[in-house]
Parts: structure tokens; sequence; C-alpha cells
């Protein structure tokens, strides 16, 4: 009997914290922070920095999807056992508005968890200075275990 | 009759570089570069300095996909009128192959052109130093024609 | 000031009953039926006759897109005023489980209604003679407003 | 060394005829055929029936998902070993043009074969009366590899 929802991993947070600080991408270019993680769900935080934005003053759009990206990857490594990793099979974004910020989420949350693969969502949301959440993109994803010493 | 192939703003190729010069994500931290631009179809490079990189060597996806983004919604842009300007409403992209570098291009084309919605489609390819190419993901998206000063 | 999330055609049931039936393709050849009308959400619903079977005894695919595209399609019609309709730009589908029924419903809903482009998600769940569900699909689509007299 | 183009399955093409009319959706509903089966490609075609028909006179989009998704199956099945199937693990589809036919093709080619994912590209094609072809849409979708007897 499977249980794909209970963690095989006791130290999957630790993981996703370590992993997030090993891609200098996500942790010096975008700065971004996983503010939350619970099994299936993680939640990556970044600060609109001036150079994250666009002329308009809203987030560059690849910001959001490389924080639902990391978000949806890492809600998925969080039911993984310790000696598989993810990778990202493919993903869709949809934009529904600028996101202003000053600070922008990600949640992700495994949809239908899987030995494989696992189908993945995540809402991208812009919080106001007096915490004011919108919704600004919308991420599906599939993505697929792969044993690290493959 | 409208031909929808043909550029309305013969700056076209001028419009993409100072675009994209304006954007510090692209230009800055990605330091992607348009190599190409005819109409309805643009180039962008950029070299995997190491901060680009996951740690197993090869890309972060979310440079892959801000490249095919960004030479999409140039092409798009090629064809447009000089008072309207492109916005992303979606993208999906389907990784294919670890992007090792030292090069990635993305090259991006509009296999639709429309006056308010545009069907584009771009290639990424890991360009190794001999110059040997790799398709290493797919994308499609939506762009979307919107006035300059709406 | 647009509320972009109440009616502006108060026959909007109605509307999405005769368009539906208007559909063979929908109507006959997959009988579907809307079970549920309400602003921003509609639920379709087939029952899973034979030929609508793989060999396996399970849904073909095609027919929960179809009913994904259909409920989401007209989720977004409920907020549209009388002279516009709804066409389908994209939509990605995932696929999460065999669909058994005896019957399939697609619960559509607005995630970002647009003057032009609405944003719209569906599950797609299959339902046990018990009134057992178990989600089979995940469907996000980008739905445009036209003019029914363009 | 293993190339993943070339057949393993000598009988590849005998079993898309035989899997295609083993789904009464597709081979009675649609009423589909499969006109070109190759190593990675497969074209798939259907006549315009009344009954697939929008009120518009132009084929219901969900025909166009259903033709596109299937070639693109097949056309990654024809690369399989004579012991695995093809099952969708996720599609998108953009709508280019109505397709008033009176046939349709979708033209199915996989774009990455891999040894349990494939990632697989559509066209589908409006053919008029006088052979007149026009791109009604374009659709990129993800297939897993399954053995058939799991």
């Amino acid at each position: 009997m499977t249980d794909r929802r209970t963690p095989r991993n006791p130290a999957y947070a630790a993981r996703v914290h370590a992993s997030l600080a090993s891609q200098p991408f996500m942790d010096r270019l975008i700065a971004a922070r996983a503010t939350r993680i619970e099994p299936g769900f993680v939640e990556i935080e970044a600060a609109l920095r001036p150079d994250l934005l666009q002329p308009g003053g809203h987030a560059h759009g690849s910001v959001l999807a490389a924080l639902g990206d990391s978000a949806t990857g890492y809600a998925a490594q969080t039911l993984l056992a310790a000696e598989f990793h993810i990778v990202t099979v493919e993903f869709k974004i949809n934009y529904l508005a600028p996101a202003f910020g000053p600070r922008v989420v990600a949640r992700g949350r495994v949809l239908r968890p899987g030995r494989t693969l696992s189908v993945c969502a995540a809402e991208m949301v812009s919080i106001a200075a007096d915490g004011a959440e919108t919704q600004v993109a919308h991420l599906v994803t599939t993505m697929m275990a792969v044993p690290t010493h493959d």
C-alpha cells in the first residue's frame, strides 16, 4: 500500500533549503527563499529588487516563472525518498496581472503525486506593502523523480 | 487586405535591441543579446556564466524559459506597428535535454501573426565550444499586442 | 468601475444550455449536459457510453479534454454581455488518473475574468456508481471574447 | 548505444492501424484514419461530417485536439518495442484559424524520443476541396511509454 502524501525523507525541509541554496540562479540572482515547506506544498518568496523589474515597474515574467517552477519542483521533492531528486519535464504559465510587489511569492502544491511523474500547480501572488495579495500568474507542471546517482 | 508578415515599423530591429537593453533582468542578470532579428523571427543568445548553471553544470531551466519567452515576444514585436508592444499571455516549455553550453540560443518565430494575438514557438539550442548544436527545450506561447499608451 | 464577476447577461444560463445544444459534437456525440451554471462557474457532465471508452474501460482522453474545454468556455461565457461569445485560444490538459466513470464531470471556473481574455481552469472528475469522486485531469485555458457579429 | 529513432517493432504500422481501430471514439465517432505512418511520424485524417462541426461550419476544436493527440501518440508508438504502449501525460493546443475542411489532418512527429518520456508536436491542417492547406492548430505533448502488461 503506497501513501504518496507522506514524506519518505524526514529531512525534506532541510533538503529544500539546501537545494535552493545550491542554485546560484535562484539563490543569488533572484534571491529566492523558501518561506513555507510542508509535505506536498512549498512557498518561495522573492523581494522585487529593481533589476528584477520591467521598465513599467512590475516583475519580469521570467521571475514569476522561475519562482513557480521552483515552488512546484520542491513541493514534489518533499514527497520523495532521499535518493531521488526532481527534474522539470514541462510547465505552462498563464499571466493574470502585473506583479508590482514589493514582494512576490509562489505557492506550489502537488495535485497528483506519482512514483515517477507528479503533476503540480502554483499560484504566483504579488504582496503589497500593506500585505494585500493579488494573484498574478498560474503555473501547471509535470515533474519527474530521478535517482540521484543514475 | 492585411499582410501580417510585413513589418509595419521599419525600425523593428532597433526596437528589439532597445527593449532588450531596457530590461535589467535580461540585459544584466542573464546578459542576453539579440543575435538575429528578421520579420517574424528573433534569436536571443546568452553565455552560460557559472551563476546561470545548476550544480550539475547545465543551465538553470528558468534561463532557457526566459530566453524563449524573449525570443518569441520579440519575434512578434517585429511585426507590430510602432505604437504597440507585446505582452506574454502564456507560454509552455518542454525540456528536452540538459543545456551544457557554453552558449545557449533561443530561436523564436511567429507561427500565426494576429492583430491582437500571435502564436509563436521557440527552439532553445545549446551550442558547444566546437559549434555543435543540441536542442534542449521547446516553447509555445501566446503573445498579445497592446497599445503602448493605453 | 468594472466588476467582471457580475453577469452582464441575465439569461446567461439559458445561453449556455442553448449553445451546448447547438453543438452536435458535444450534444449528440458526447451527450454532454450542463449540470451547474453559476457566474464564472460551469459543470458539464457526460455518461461514459461504451463508445467513449478506451479498450481498457476508461474514458478516451479526448472526451475529458472536450468536457473541460466546454466547461471553461461556458464559465467565461456566463460573465459576458449578450453580444459576445467565447472562442478557445489555447488549453493545456494534464491527465492524472484513468476515468472509469460511469460518469465524468468537468468543473470549469474563471481564474481571471478579462474584457478580452479570460484565464480559466477545470477539474475533470470521475464519479463512480456510489458517488465516489476521483480527480482524473486538470485543464488550464485562455478564452477570448469575440463580438458575435464581427 | 541507443538509437531512439529506429523502430524496435518492425510491425509498427500495423500496430498503429490496429490501435486506432480499437478506439471507438476515434474509429467510429470521429472516423479518423491513419494516412501516413513512418518512424517518429504519423498523419491522422478525418472528414468533417456535419456532426463534427460548430454552428459556424468549422470543426469543433475538440476534434482537432483528438486528432493531434492521436497523431503524436502514434508517432511516439512507432519507436517503441512491441511490449510497450503510449499514454498521454499532457498536451497543449493553440488554435490558429477555423478549420473549414472538408478534411482535416494532424501531422504528429517526435521532437525528442525518450526511453520513458517522449516530447512530440503536431500541426493540424485543414484541407480544402482543391487541396489548399491551412494550418489551424498546433499541439505539443508529453507521451509516456508504459509496459503493456504492467
